[in-house]
């Protein structure tokens, strides 16, 4: 498509998408909940029209020289299907926020209700995961939004097939399938003209690697959740229990260490270091994690090489580990303080005034006390599904869940007071 | 100063707050009330130093043709230097957010604590208002916040004193006083410096007219909370009480046509049109207001003057009113859709099927039923004080208390687990 064109298609999606929600945003729980199953009936009974055009998509991703990683994440089959459908069945069995609140009755006579609202218009720009594109439509309508989804090109004729299926149980809900819309523009200049589409996305949250957040929270015009970057600590203190700090540092390092809530950096106090380091080296010698520290760091390590200043600040997403020997817990915080993209923290310590101080002190969404980072999840966290992790401060922080896709609005009712 | 002064000046007022705020978070709910009584005291004890200043201000400020309305709220007396410590004495006494919270216990033993956790910094770029000067700091501080002040230039020298005064009052009471920085450079540039200060001011507040907010919101780097723009409307339906939509109209117009609250548009039911628009002229003569109707409602007013797009999209301020006759409430809905600011909005009727139909499908901050646009205030909600009040739908909207100043945390407590 033309840049002009990709405009009017973008402009078209969103707009239909906004106009529906006006009235859907009242719908009932009971409604609602019939409708996500109903959607999850229909995607399994298209399974083999999906499953064919996701064929279509691995093909021309693998004759594209994708990666293979990036290929699995792509890749549907009946099993994942099912599970897929298991998940939209799951949210449909959530709490529903939406009308629930407050009321007060003012001494005028006033009743003030204070309620969670739908935002509207939720906007989502996310990588190649067929299970996002579903995900992310249940948490959306679930909570009286509409949704329009942006996903990634090499996934483009799954989510086509996903989003048909899914439009047509809206319709045959009697709702309208404008509630879910596609950008089939897979050009950058799509996602450019989503993040532009002020008064009609209410909020677009983007979900994916480290470019696309940066392009979209730098570039966007319409409000947005900043998600997902996770430059995580793991301190080990003096008076910390070296049994757990081994088996926490092997667990928040090498577990997974792709994701998010993984460390990228282990600090360690000096008076412990020398007999904690070969410990962590020698659990985590299977995994062949590559050490990088600082000079105390690297005199203990035989096998580490020296860490630059690059390295502290960097989300390896690998099997790396950078190591910093310091004097107190204060040189920690202030360590932590200055790289931490304020995602997930740890300390390891026995010493409870140490830990309140380091919960207290350090500004990250989670701050854990004797466990590892990996547990910031929606999952693990209890909230049953989740949209992504926000990084910011504003609205959400953490593992964001069917709240954090609503807002507030006051209903007021009187008999004709005045001020 | 030349710019790159006021740049290093600002990072330096911004820096230190923000490390001072490291410490001062965990600061209990007793030792906060007890600074913010002490700095109540201070400014009492300080009156004549504060009064002087003010004088100088207002001396400069009428040599330079500062209009009469913006002296008057420039003015300080003992009157209402009393009030601003009245008010700050309020605050303490308000109950404290921050560290309250759920807590659960996962399967697996760990402990989540999710609490309510201070911003920060918190930075705030408003007008030549003393008051505002010394609320701002007052609900910051009660929030575990620090506090960076941009006011506006005419009342630089109050601002000067009544933060002196405060922060002697912090240091006094054991307290760092770069909790409280003051831009006092008074150039454009340093508020766009302040506006850049990623990673130091972790949300900031623009209060103060449309302009103002308009050029914070578009050039800040740092998260911000829209305030203030209120185009709001006022539907009189076909099964309204004329009696009570005169009475509310009048209200909602005259009461005080500069607040943001006040309605800038009349919307009324073709049925009711011929009736209504005349009690409502002669009801609103007092006033001198000046209406631009559309084509009907220039018939109905022989007053009227014909009303053009623009009208419709035009926050007055003044007593000005828009009227539009419409066909139906949903015309009605979809006017105040297309031009609202996301503020206030009401309908008077006595058909609950409307009114609920209009307070779910009108996306605005407060939607009224048979009451003024005007109670869209904290005092008139009972929030106790107000720091703002938001249009925006993420992280605060309407009228913001204390809450709208702090964030989530989670903290996490185990005894070693790993995923």
């Amino acid at each position: 498509m033309e840049n002009s064109n990709i405009q009017t298609h973008v402009e078209y999606v969103c707009r239909a998408a906004k106009e529906a929600s006006r009235a859907y945003g009242s719908t009932s729980t009971a409604k609602k909940n019939a409708l996500l199953c109903s959607m999850a009936d229909q995607l399994t009974a298209d399974c083999e029209d999906i499953l064919a055009a996701n064929a279509d998509d691995l093909s021309a991703a693998a004759e594209n020289g994708v990666p293979r990683t990036m290929l699995d994440r792509l890749k549907l089959d009946e099993k994942r299907l099912a599970g897929i459908c298991a998940a939209l069945r799951e949210v449909a069995s959530l709490p529903d926020p939406i009308g629930s609140g407050e009321q007060i009755t003012r001494p005028n006579g006033l009743v003030i209700r204070h309620v969670r609202a739908p935002m509207g218009c939720v906007a989502m720009i996310y990588e190649a995961r067929p299970n996002v594109t579903v995900d992310a439509a249940a948490l959306c309508l679930k909570t009286g939004n509409a949704v329009v989804l942006r996903g990634g090109k090499e996934a483009i004729r799954t989510s086509v097939a996903l989003v048909e299926s899914m439009k047509q149980a809206l319709d045959a809900s009697g709702f309208s399938p404008d509630l879910i819309g596609l950008i089939t523009s897979t050009d950058r200049a799509g996602a450019t003209a989503l993040m532009n589409m002020r008064g009609l996305v209410d909020v677009l949250i983007p979900r994916g690697g480290k470019g696309l957040i940066r392009s979209v929270v730098e570039n966007a015009r319409v409000p947005v959740i900043e998600t997902g970057a996770g430059n995580c600590h793991l301190y080990v203190d003096a008076a910390a229990d070296l049994t757990k700090a081994v088996k926490v540092a092997v667990n928040a390092k090498c577990s997974r260490p792709s994701v998010c809530n993984a460390i990228e950096t282990l600090l360690v106090h000096k008076s412990v270091a020398h007999q904690f380091l070969p410990m962590m080296a020698e659990a985590m010698a299977d995994y062949k994690v590559e050490f990088r520290g600082d000079e105390t760091a690297c005199a203990i390590l035989p096998t580490a090489t020296p860490a630059t200043e690059e390295d502290w600040d960097t989300e390896y997403n690998d099997f790396i580990l950078s190591i910093r020997v310091v004097d107190s817990i204060d040189e920690a915080i202030t360590h932590v303080t200055r790289y931490s993209t304020g995602h997930s923290e740890a300390i390891i310590t026995e010493d409870m005034t140490a830990a309140r101080r380091f919960q207290s002190e350090i500004d990250a969404a989670a701050v854990y006390v004797n466990a590892s980072t990996r547990f910031t999840d929606g999952g693990e966290f209890g909230f049953g599904a989740e949209i992504g992790i926000s990084t910011q401060k504003l609205h959400a922080r953490g593992p964001m869940g069917l709240l954090a896709l609503t807002t507030d609005k006051y209903l007021v009712e009187g008999d004709g007071q005045v001020r």
